[in-house]
């Protein structure tokens, strides 16, 4: 039949050595992958790179271009290597300034303590809105179609449930697991038939190993739950076959 | 003084839906990150890309141009969503053919139980070396500098431990980490100076929340030991001076 709504796409960027270093584990993507799922919109590709100018603007207009949401996270601190509003501001042809709205948010939360350091977090590209941060006051903001949001989880967390309900987004994707202790290879054939005959869902095979056993977990997606219902049942009455053929 | 050796950099594909669904969180990069970091390879950037082949294509073809080493994983298992082998066969312009000693690695695995779905795995590109998958036989392969890994992290990491030996690295990169309960902005004029007296080392600051407080760690970073642990101490020396401020 054929999906006929328009199919929202998001990229993420998570920009910082900490990651690519191994010290720090991205939690990031994953929890922008949920929340942007419950709202129809689909994360298609994600991005690690490091606090380099030139790789930060390539990557921004690569995904600016390609999807209709980006999302950056980390870099937009007070120190020497939180270089990401400038790269942006950079990478859509803008200036910096200071934000008399971030100013004002950063004046109230730091009163006195508001130090020249804290200050460079006003400066945001020229034409940006804010997206409020109301755990450090230190803002993020939206440059066309990109999002920028700080790297500490909580923080993107806070910025991100400022920024979603302003996305436009299809319809959500829902999804059925069905699991089972039979390798994957047993299973290919049914799962390649039953992905044929439902081509607007997405049925995903995914092995593990547990207690010393193979196993399987079968995920089927799709925004028709009756579709993703009855496709879930094609799986397990597979799987019941595919046992009964092994007892 | 400049560091003269040559710096060994490395890129990661991670390839599957399940990542960018959120359904399964990506701990596969970390891990190649600190590995690859023992031997003095710098993993400078990660994508997380869907099953899609045109999108694996292009980023392989990318990262192989840009990076010394690139890894991918996921996507080489038994059923209609593993694609990794065939696109990146693609990618490099390479034909596919059954692999003797793949063949004969799951014939020895799988004895009577090789089923057409598992042969599927012993298809590789032509010319392509394989990696061994002690855990459940069915082999990565390295095709020039792209090595093809499981996606499961088990599987991944014996054949990452079976890849490793093979790599030309430089200087591994040793860290030092100082951590205080300052806010991240007083600490950051000093960190400034700090890294433009240190260009040839990696001066990060990471700033946390523990027990509502604000507090930072920063990581100074680069191969020469004697070198790091003068920038630490540095560090050290500008929280106790600001600590002693503040009392």
């Amino acid at each position: 039949m054929g999906n006929q709504e328009k199919n929202y796409t998001a990229a993420m960027i998570v920009i910082g050595n900490e990651i690519l270093s191994g010290r720090t584990l991205d939690k990031n993507t994953q929890h922008v992958a949920i929340k942007l799922n419950e709202i129809g919109v689909t994360l298609r590709e994600a991005a690690t790179i490091p606090d380099i100018p030139d790789k930060i603007i390539e990557t921004v207009q690569r995904f600016a271009k390609e999807y209709d949401y980006v999302f950056t996270t980390g870099g937009i601190g007070p120190t020497h290597d939180d270089i990401t509003a400038e790269t942006v501001a950079e990478a859509f042809g803008l200036k910096m300034e200071e934000n008399p709205q971030a100013r004002q948010l950063l004046e109230a939360h730091y009163a006195e303590d508001l130090t020249d350091a804290r200050l460079k977090m006003a400066q945001i590209p020229v034409g940006a809105r804010l997206i409020q941060n109301p755990v450090s006051a230190a803002p993020g903001f939206i440059v066309e179609n990109v999002h920028v949001m700080a790297g500490i989880p909580k923080i993107m967390h806070a910025m991100l449930d400022n920024v979603l309900p302003n996305l436009v987004g299809g319809e959500p994707v829902l999804s059925e697991s069905v699991s089972c202790f039979l390798p994957e290879s047993e299973m290919a054939n049914d799962l390649t038939d039953i992905q044929r005959d439902y081509p607007d869902l997405d049925v995903g095979s995914y092995p593990f190993f547990k207690d010393g056993h193979h196993g399987l977990s079968v995920v089927v997606r799709g925004t028709d739950i009756g579709m993703v219902k009855n496709a879930a049942i094609k799986v397990q009455d597979a799987i019941d076959r595919k046992k009964s053929e092994r007892a």
